[in-house]
């Protein structure tokens, strides 16, 4: 569509496979991108592939660390397993000033340094537009899982989905999509009421554990925890839960494994189930993050 | 579901044939119902109809005016159109204090005579849960219009929508059911990417004057002058608008009129479309409210 | 698609106002187009217009008289209705030999004067391809007339379907698509389990008696004594039948009325619901009738 | 819905997991059945369980051999991989005369068998209701496959189903369901009318050619030589097909290998990815067959 990163230096710092597929878009668009911590492969082979940090950060304008963020330890995840990043001190003193750090989500001592050496910190995790778009790939990655582990289709079961927030409204379209019998779990009238208009059926929160023993398979995504031990008990052994809530999730999970039902713990999903979707994603919104945030005097 | 009315007096004000609907459930609830502007029919059997507005308003716990309101001078809407009601000063002072008002939505002397004699004031048409429900009458009474006014099927037709809110939601979605071409224009980044995820084309309200000759017919939601003169000029002449904003809508009707553009101004149209379904409504949401509204120690 | 209908002569034998949208079309195509019994507009510029019907016989390779085809006494409807025509034994006579005759259907006297005078006889509202499209207008003039007879939305309301054939099928994805809880009849296994994959809630005929009285409209596409009246009785007074199937249709019409169940006979709406639409369809379909239908040398 | 097998003797000549499903349905109808091929468990409590073969034919009235049926030596499958069936010349001779055998499909020996022992011989693999219930695991798997193996999300992908009957009409509709870009390549023109109103692209196979390379995933439901190596040399490489056509499919899995194109020859998938739901579909079907087939003074 026109955008033009031109002359403009950006470094990646660690990622995973997403990143394999946002490099060669950043570079179609005008960007010198170097890399720390991949293997060279053909969608790279216009990418400078660095082996020292330290050759990354020098003059880089946008610097661009994975969706996760780091450990509380500063540890980066990496593509190529034998490289070790860490987010040290000296890292961060390395950064050149002014520059625009985007990252997932970022702990509070990258939060400080931020302020102390003037980047502009951009968190990307829980931006509207990447969350809305990557809810696509993690309710495919959901419903996957789902198909791995029930022994009964998709369609006609009956599906269960906890929450009407972003994640929430993608997976209960396309369990609807396929041929479940919907249930959609909210504890906002509003979000009832819109339930209710798009043809789901809805179950305010407070009365999920009168209706909760019909389901096939529960898909959370609200972090918090719902599924304890007593819904817990009023389930069927044989329902699936499938918790997509940030770590720890919304369930007991050793309840559940007491009671003899199967919980999978599965947030993050949109980097493992479609990395090209997910870094297509990223492709489409980070340029546009870039010219927003760069002022034009900077070229 | 077991909602209990019982002993609550409530006064009916004017009205449509939504509260003919509305009534017999209040009724079946345990209230005691009185109404002013209505003629006797079966469905009112068990309602005291009276003609004094006085007679209504005496010893009432609730008061129940149209969603319309009134107009500037205080003009209240009868179902029976030989009663002439007026909201004057007189009829104000006559209801009790601490009385509950509903009423869709309020002129500035109404409110200012709530502070004045102790009523709580509940405008209710653009609360959350009665508007997305009433989103659904308003949806069909345009697809409708659009069905009588149209030569061609709304299956494979351009259809645009323009504005994603509670009624552009499900605007959008019963154009598609029906097979319609179905773009969606709106400002917000996140609701692009959830008409993008929807399945919809999202086109930026930038960028509509590139597109908008493509549409057979424009439904707008947006209470903004959005298709003023210079849009019209960019549109075919064979391109039906049915403007459903807030009166005065979004059209420049007299320049779509110059430039041969059939353009249909039709807000409100839960109550004319489905007049029970909007009935249903306002019955299972306004029982809810008085049982929140009124202190249980009043009865 | 480049179809290419260059000197091929058309003669247009009354019809209706999908033809005035099918003769530009023609026209584009390459043919020489005359028609009888239209009166002059803007669409019919290119079409020489005339007033015997004899002018328009003369030469003609192709004739297409209208989808209704003719009454017992041989009448065809016109468009411009001050023009009265008769498909009379004289007119079959100044049909030339080996002309293709494309009609809606036709008669048995048509028929005997198809073989007897060795003319190609086409009839296409069975056709399946123009059946199916047909479909289209039909199912969106028959889901208008409810919304404008219902006082509820067909959103949440009991949509019954009867007969899952063209346009069953069609009838039943745009009720679902606007939101209605969908039933469809069928009487074969086959039908009923596709019913269930879809998602509709299926019923075969024989057990259509015990939940007929939860339908709040009901559409019948089969052309037999479905809705008698030992069915009508037991019927809710305020349910509304749209009888699509061909006259007579499928319901008893004096005992519906005697029981004071609206019942409306609706058959061959895609014509009035959506002219312009049915016209593209026989756009659509005709050339590549004429192409298949007419020898090559004949050019 | 209270058929009564009652009296009933069934034998279950081997199978898989689905016959654990089925076999309890069976008892709770009323029937007596025995089982070769089985380990002990839970679900098959009821079961009698032999060794021999011979111990489950003797007084049978019902046999139910395999969805698969034989290979060409009389092989069949067992659940338990440990006994080795076949069916031999002297177990048809063992087979009780005017027995109900019912087997998935039949090779050319048992249907001669049928013949000389007067067996009533039922293949079920084809009939219309179970094909069309089975098309919902057989899609379901075949989309968890395609989810398994692509880096990108099916929604937003261009997916192509080949052939509009059973399996393609369901596998189209989830697939649009999750949001796909779905593209339907038939053969009939009645087909593609029903493709275009239903809101596929419609593709007519002597046009596929054009638009293969369009495609992100290819389903193929045609049990003929389509993706032949000439249509293979107009994919992408990374175009992913998933054929589901009996064996041998309708790839030129040799070409689709030397061009480096992903081919998975998957037919038969409801057993694997659904087990229970398909042993429901056998269970909903095969009373209704035996209380057909078996004449009442039998009992």
């Amino acid at each position: 569509m026109g955008l033009d990163l031109r002359g403009i230096k950006i470094a990646i710092i660690g990622g995973d496979k997403r990143h394999i597929y946002l490099m060669p878009e950043l570079i179609k668009l005008g960007a010198t991108v170097t890399a720390v911590g991949f293997l060279p492969c053909p969608e790279l082979e216009q990418v400078r592939l660095v082996e020292k940090v330290e050759s990354a950060l020098q003059d880089a304008q946008v610097l661009i660390f994975p969706m996760q963020g780091t450990d509380q330890a500063g540890n980066i995840r990496t593509y190529d397993q034998d490289v070790k990043l860490c987010f040290t001190p000296a890292m961060a003193a390395a950064i050149p000033h002014g520059a625009l750090v985007i990252i997932g989500s970022a702990r509070d001592f990258i939060k400080e340094w931020a302020t102390k050496y003037c980047w502009k910190l951009l968190e990307i995790a829980e931006m509207d537009t990447i969350a809305i778009l990557n809810a696509i790939p993690s309710a495919e990655g959901a419903i996957q899982l789902a198909m791995e582990k029930l022994p009964i289709t998709i369609h006609g079961s009956n599906s269960f989905v906890l929450g009407f927030g972003r994640l929430g409204k993608t997976l209960a379209r396309m369990l609807r999509g396929i041929g479940a019998n919907t249930t959609v779990v909210a504890r906002k009238r509003a979000d009832l009421a819109r339930i209710f208009e798009i043809g789901y059926r809805p179950v305010h929160c407070s009365q999920l554990h009168q209706v909760i023993a019909e389901a096939d398979v529960i898909f959370n995504s609200v972090p918090a925890l719902i599924l304890d031990e007593k819904m817990l008990s009023l389930m069927r052994k044989d329902t699936l839960i499938i918790d997509l809530a940030a770590s720890p999730g919304g369930t007991d999970f050793g309840a559940a494994k007491k009671l003899g039902i199967n919980a999978v713990l599965a947030p993050g999903l949109p980097g493992i189930a479609a990395p090209k979707t997910s870094g297509r994603i990223l492709a489409q919104v980070i340029p546009q993050l870039i010219l927003r945030e760069i002022p034009q005097d900077y070229f």
